[in-house]
């Protein structure tokens, strides 16, 4: 099982791997934000099964969880969309650490 | 002008603020997310013609810069999303400090 928030890396891998198998098809599925309700359902139910009996979340308070984990798939998720639209600029391993950073320190400190 | 990171609150603020003036209309807007890539845009623009010139972004590359706008905004209307669809059960003022610190935190070190 996943800690949360040390195996946040993990967590971000997966997203990415699964992205990488499944090519352009999976990229235009992200994308469009039509998908946008699936995705953050599909998200949030890895994020929850994973991360829920964390003890870093069995001491929150559950509408500020919500709040925590909706920051942490939003801005996976937005920033995958950024980095697919601009033509994948940055190296691949570049943007997991970046994203990785930027999510890891906003909730360390919860 | 605003400054970035530092005037995060006031963005929060304004677009809290506008949401509070706008009500339930906007809420409805912000919640469909038919309308994620008018907002995205939009945010977008605001933080861009209100940060692009700060010294914190003046020093990033062109992409890495996107990824980290990306995170910002995507993070803020991600959590708002959430917020409202609990029904505003934490208090407005604890939201507002919850984002801006998941935010600033994320970002700071950069």
């Amino acid at each position: 099982m996943l800690a949360f928030p040390k195996d946040l890396k993990n967590i971000i891998n997966t997203f990415i791997d699964f992205s990488e198998i499944y090519g352009n098809a999976h990229d235009k599925i992200i994308i469009d934000s039509k998908n946008d309700y699936v995705l953050q359902k599909m998200i949030n139910n890895i994020i929850k099964k994973t991360w829920e009996k964390s003890e870093f979340f069995k001491e929150k308070e559950p509408y500020l969880r919500n709040i925590i984990l909706s920051f942490v798939f939003s801005s996976i998720l937005g920033s995958y969309k950024q980095w697919i639209n601009d033509g994948r600029k940055i190296p691949l391993q570049n943007f997991i650490e970046t994203i990785e950073s930027l999510v890891y320190n906003g909730i360390k400190n919860f």
